[in-house]
């Protein structure tokens, strides 16, 4: 039997199940009213929770947790550190093969963003909403349209 | 960039989304009630089309056809000769990292059998169908349960 090569076999998992995803949250007591929120996410059905296992320990970061509402198991990046030195790095040095590469190339800009400091000031929040919005099928699933996130920052 | 090795990609996208099944349709002309079917098959959302593309232009086999029911796109290999041939080699060759590599040496299996013509004569179907049952999750989301299949057989 062949061996496999485990970055590419990550990369093949993750361009059918990754998600690269940029949030927001409204929260009234911040300056700007909006927490920006950077992730990295991979999802299974319960019985095949030995594969998130498997990338969990490749990179040695985030946590997997349960999610009852559809019966899988995500295992999750939040922590920008690691996003920016471990996750951002291995996908700059393995391309991902789908259309996926595109969102992983905005979310990637949005990480480098949120590391200089751009989610603390409402002009830096509007350029992370710019490109947070042409992701992941521009932006379908979002609890708020682009123009209610506009409006949140200038109230 | 480092280069991707291709069939570690598909196995980690196969680990991830792919499909080894054999299924059972009643047919009462047959003269053991029952037709057997196997097949090899990975979905994606409408959007991530081109990931199965990138297969089946590996295999060099199967196609990919629309489902309206989930909006998505799946790609499919059901003749046997294929099967046989090019997906169960290349699975032989590059073990599935999760508990799906127990599912596809089941598969496998039945395929064998199915080659040397098992599922023509009624005890070669329950020898089929046992292994079929103990395979994704022991027969969720089956039509039919064992007993009944067992029953068809002997009708």
């Amino acid at each position: 039997m062949d061996k496999l090569d485990l970055p590419s076999w990550i990369v093949g998992f993750v361009d059918g199940e990754g998600c690269f995803s940029i949030s927001f949250t409204r929260r009234t007591k911040l300056n700007c009213k909006l927490e920006v929120r950077a992730s990295f996410s991979v999802s299974q059905k319960i019985n095949n929770k030995s594969s998130l296992l498997k990338i969990e320990d490749y990179f040695s970061c985030g946590s997997l947790r349960y999610s009852k509402k559809d019966d899988t198991f995500k295992y999750e990046v939040r922590n920008i550190d690691d996003l920016y030195t471990k996750i951002a790095p291995f996908f700059c040095k393995y391309s991902l093969l789908t259309n996926k590469q595109k969102d992983f190339e905005s979310w990637n800009t949005v990480i480098l963003k949120i590391k200089q400091g751009y989610h603390l000031n409402c002009d830096g929040i509007k350029e992370i909403i710019d490109i947070a919005y042409t992701m992941n099928s521009k932006g379908d699933g979002r609890k708020y349209t682009k123009w209610e996130l506009l409006q949140f920052l200038e109230s």
